[in-house]
C-alpha cells in the first residue's frame, strides 16, 4: 500500500475504470463496480487491492495470490486463484505502468520562485517553473517552461534548459546545453572539467578543458553521477538516454539515442556509442572506443576494444558471453584437479 | 598527537583513570600517577603519550615502541621495551575505543536552529536539535531530539528522522523513515528515484517510484552513497548497518540486521540480504538475489546467483573462496607453460 | 569552434604570434600575418581553425586536414595537404597545451564575497577571493589569497586552505589543511568520517576518527570523490596528485607526489603510495598496503598485496601485464577445445 504522507492516491477506481486506463479486459463484467484502492506486490496485496501477475517462472506463487483483482495475460489466467477478480493484458507491465501513472502522483512543488533562491538578474526564465530554495542560477542562464529546479542547485553561466525539465538538490549543471524532458536526479555534477593533463617538465599539466556537455531530449542522470565537459569538443547524450547512479562519462564520450548505462559505469574520454546500448553495472571502458548499436556489455564487464552492433559481451577484458560462459566451466573443471 | 584546532581532547588522564576508563591492569602500581595527554600510533607515539600493541605479525615493531605506556595483552607484554608502562586487556582494541572515546571529542555545534535555514512551518522539530545555514526541511516533517542537520541539507516533504541522528552537509534525505541514533554522511542521496523503465513504443518509459527508504536504527550511511526508494514496495536498510561512502542501493533493495556494505559496492534491485552480510569493496550484486546471513563477499566479487548463510565468496562471478583461490593458482601454473 | 557564451576567446592570434606562443617554427614565413581564430579538432578545424597532429596512428586522417594550419611534428609535416600552413613542433601536444592556455579562458567570477555567504566572524579570508552564495566557512577557517570558494560549498571549522585554491561547488572540506594551487571538484567530500567499527557485544561500535586530510600543493580531486579523514594519524595526499571523479580514498592512505588515481578507483585504509603512481579506473586495493614509486595498475585491477616500485600490474587479483595477458590468452585457446 502507498503511504499516502508521500504520495498522492487518485484512486479508488473501479475495476471498469481500471480496465479502460489499462487496456485490459475483465473477465467477469459483474464485477465492473468492485472498487480498487490501491496497487500493492503479488505477496502483499490484499482485499482491497490489485496485483499484477506476469512471471512465468513465479507460476507458483499465483495460488497465494489473496488481492481482490489481477491483471495477468490469457495465459497465466488460469493459476489465479478462484474469488479474485481478473483482468486480462497481453502485457501487464505495460498495464501496471498505465495504472500506476493513473492512480499514484508525487506532490509537485507550486510554480515558484523561492525568494532565498539567487538567480542573476540576466537570467531567463520560463512560464511555470520553480526555483527551489538557495538554487543558483547563473548569468545569461536561459530555463524553459515548466521547469523544477531543486533546492540547492547551482546552474553555472550560459547554460540553456530546455521545457519541463527537473533538476534534483544539490545538483551542478555548467557548462551545458539541455534538451527538453530531462531529469538530472540529486547530487549528479554535468559539466565539471574533464580529467586531462599532460606531463611537462615532471608536472601533470592541465589541458583547459572548453567544451560543453549536449543533453538531448528525454535524458536521465542518476543521483551523484558525473559527466564531465568536453575537452575541445564536446560530451554528447543522445535523446532518450538512461544513466542510473554514481556513472562517469568521462569529456568528450558521445551516447547514442536511448543508451542504458547502468550504476556505477565508468566510461574513460572520447568514446562514441551507438544507439540502445546496454551497459551492465559497474562496467568499464577504455578510452577512443567505438562501441556499436544494441551492444549489451553485461555488468562488471571491461571493455578494452571496439565493440560491434549487437554483440553481448561480458568479463573483464570482455569477451563474448558465450566464450566468458565456456572460460567460466573451463577454470572450474579443470581448477579442481 | 590529535591536532587540537579540529579535536577536544579532554585529557591529560593518569595511568589510573585510563585503567580505569579502559578496563585494564596497570603492571606497575606506582605509575598510577603518571599522565598521558595523547593517544598515537605506535610508530609516533611518544614520551607523553599512549599506544595500543595488539598485531601479533607486527610483533618486530614491539622493540620500538617508546611511549610512556602501552595497552597490551598479557601474552605480547614481554616484548614491550623496558620504561614503558604497560597495562594489560584482553582486547586492546575495545580499550583503545573506551580510551579514544572519553579523550577526545569533536566540536559539536550547540543546539540551534540558523535563521539561514528554510523550514516549513508544518514541520516538527524535537528538543536540542542544531539545524545548520541553507538546510532546507520541507512540509510535515518530523525530526526528533538531539539531531544535527548539517549545512546545506534536504530533507523532504513527510520524512520522518528519529533522535540522535545527524543528517550531514549537503545531503539528500527524502521518501524516508528514519530509526534512532543513525548518521548519514555527507552528500549522500536517500530516497531518490530507482532506475525503473519499461520499453514501450521503442521508448524507455519511467516506472512511477512509489516506495519509501525505511531506515533502522543506528545506521550508517556513507559520503556519496545512494539509497534509492522502493518501486512500490520499500528498500529497507535494517538495524546496525553500516555503509560505506560511495555504494549504490537500489529500489526494493532490503539489508538485515548488521550488514557491512564497503565502499563502491553496487547492489542491484530486489536483492534481500540476511543480517550480518559483509560486502568488500566494489562487489556487485545482480537483482533479485538472496544473500543469507552471515555471508562474506570479498572486494570486487560479482555475485550473479543467491548466496547461502555463511558462504564466503570471492570473484566474478563469485565462487566459493577456496575455489577462486585454486583457480588462480591453476591460471598461474598452467599459463607459463 | 568553443562557444562563446562559455568561454573567453582572446583571438585572433597570427601564425607568427601563435608560433611565439607555442614555441614552433612556422614552414612558411610569408603566412606571419594570417589569422586563426579557433583551435579544433583534426576532424571539424576549417579555414578559420588551427589543429595539431601528432597521432602517428592516425596518419590517414591527415590527406583531410582542412584546417588554415597546423602544428606538427617534422616527421609528419609531409602528410599535411597542401595549402595548409605548417608549424613545426618537437611535442605538438605542448604547444596544444600553450595556445589552447592563452587563447581560451573562462569566465572568472569577480573576488567578492557574497553577502548570502555565511561566514563565521573568526574565519580569515586572504585577498582577493571570491566566495559564492550560500557557501559556509566555519569558526577558525583561514582561507589564502585568490581563492574562488563556490557556490554551496561547506568549509569546516579550522582548515586551513592555502593560495590560489578552488574549491567547486556544493563540496564539502573539514578536518583539512591544504596547500596552494588545489583544485577540488564540485561534490567532492574531504574530511568525512573513515569507515571504522569493532564488534563489541554484537554491535558495530563506531572507531571515532580523530586524524586529518593533509593535501599538499597542486592537487586536483574529482567531482565526488571521497577522501576520508585519518582515524587517528593523517590521510595525505601528495604534491601534485591528480585524482578523478568518484574515487575513494580511505582513511590513513597516504599518496606520494604526482599520482594519477583514475575515476571510481577504491583504495581501502592505510594504504601508503609512492610517488608518481597511476591507477586505471576502477582500481580497487586492500587496505595496509605498500605501493612502490612509478607503479603502473591498469584499469579494473584488484591489489591484494604491496606493489614494487615501477611494476606493471592488470587483472584481479593484479598479476604482471605480460602474467595477465598470458593468462587470458591460454583461457581464450584452452577453453575453446
Amino acid at each position: 500500500m502507498v503511504d499516502t504522507s508521500f504520495y498522492q492516491n487518485k484512486g479508488p477506481f473501479t475495476l471498469a475504470q481500471i480496465a479502460q486506463i489499462t487496456g485490459s479486459e475483465l473477465q467477469d463484467p459483474k464485477a465492473s463496480n468492485e472498487l480498487i484502492s490501491n496497487i500493492d506486490t503479488l505477496e502483499k496485496a490484499s482485499s482491497e487491492d490489485i496485483c499484477f501477475f506476469y512471471d512465468k517462472k513465479a507460476k507458483d506463487k499465483a495460488a497465494a495470490i489473496c488481492s481482490k483483482a489481477v491483471v495477468t495475460t490469457q495465459d497465466l489466467a488460469s493459476l489465479i486463484p478462484e474469488g479474485v477478480f481478473v483482468l486480462i493484458h497481453s502485457n501487464p507491465k505495460i498495464a501496471f505502468l498505465k495504472l500506476n501513472q493513473a492512480m499514484y502522483a508525487e506532490y509537485e512543488p507550486s510554480p515558484s520562485i523561492s525568494p532565498k533562491a539567487s538567480i542573476h538578474p540576466s537570467a531567463k526564465i520560463g512560464q511555470n517553473c520553480f526555483i527551489g530554495d538557495f538554487a543558483v542560477v547563473e548569468e545569461n542562464v536561459q530555463i524553459g517552461n515548466n521547469c523544477r529546479i531543486e533546492a540547492g542547485t547551482y546552474i553555472g553561466r550560459s547554460c540553456k534548459i530546455g521545457n519541463h525539465c527537473r533538476i534534483g538538490a544539490n545538483a551542478y549543471v555548467a557548462y551545458c546545453l539541455m534538451g527538453d524532458d530531462c531529469y538530472i536526479y540529486t547530487g549528479a555534477r554535468i559539466g565539471a572539467d574533464g580529467f586531462g593533463f599532460d606531463m611537462i617538465e615532471g608536472k601533470h599539466q592541465r589541458v583547459p578543458q572548453v567544451g560543453r556537455v549536449i543533453i538531448g531530449n528525454d535524458v536521465e542522470i542518476g543521483a551523484n553521477t558525473c559527466i564531465d565537459r568536453g575537452a575541445l569538443d564536446d560530451t554528447v547524450i543522445g535523446d532518450g538516454c538512461r544513466i542510473d547512479n554514481l556513472a562517469q562519462i568521462a569529456h568528450n564520450d558521445k551516447l547514442g539515442r536511448g543508451c542504458i548505462i547502468v550504476s556505477q559505469t565508468g566510461i574513460a574520454g572520447s568514446c562514441t556509442f551507438g544507439d540502445y546500448v546496454v551497459c551492465g553495472g559497474q562496467t568499464g571502458f577504455a578510452d577512443h572506443l567505438k562501441i556499436g548499436s544494441g551492444a549489451q556489455i553485461a555488468a562488471q564487464s571491461g571493455v578494452m576494444r571496439d565493440v560491434e552492433s549487437g554483440a553481448v559481451l561480458l568479463g573483464s577484458p570482455a569477451v563474448p558471453f558465450k566464450d566468458f560462459m565456456r572460460q567460466v566451466a573451463f577454470l572450474q573443471k579443470n581448477s579442481k584437479k
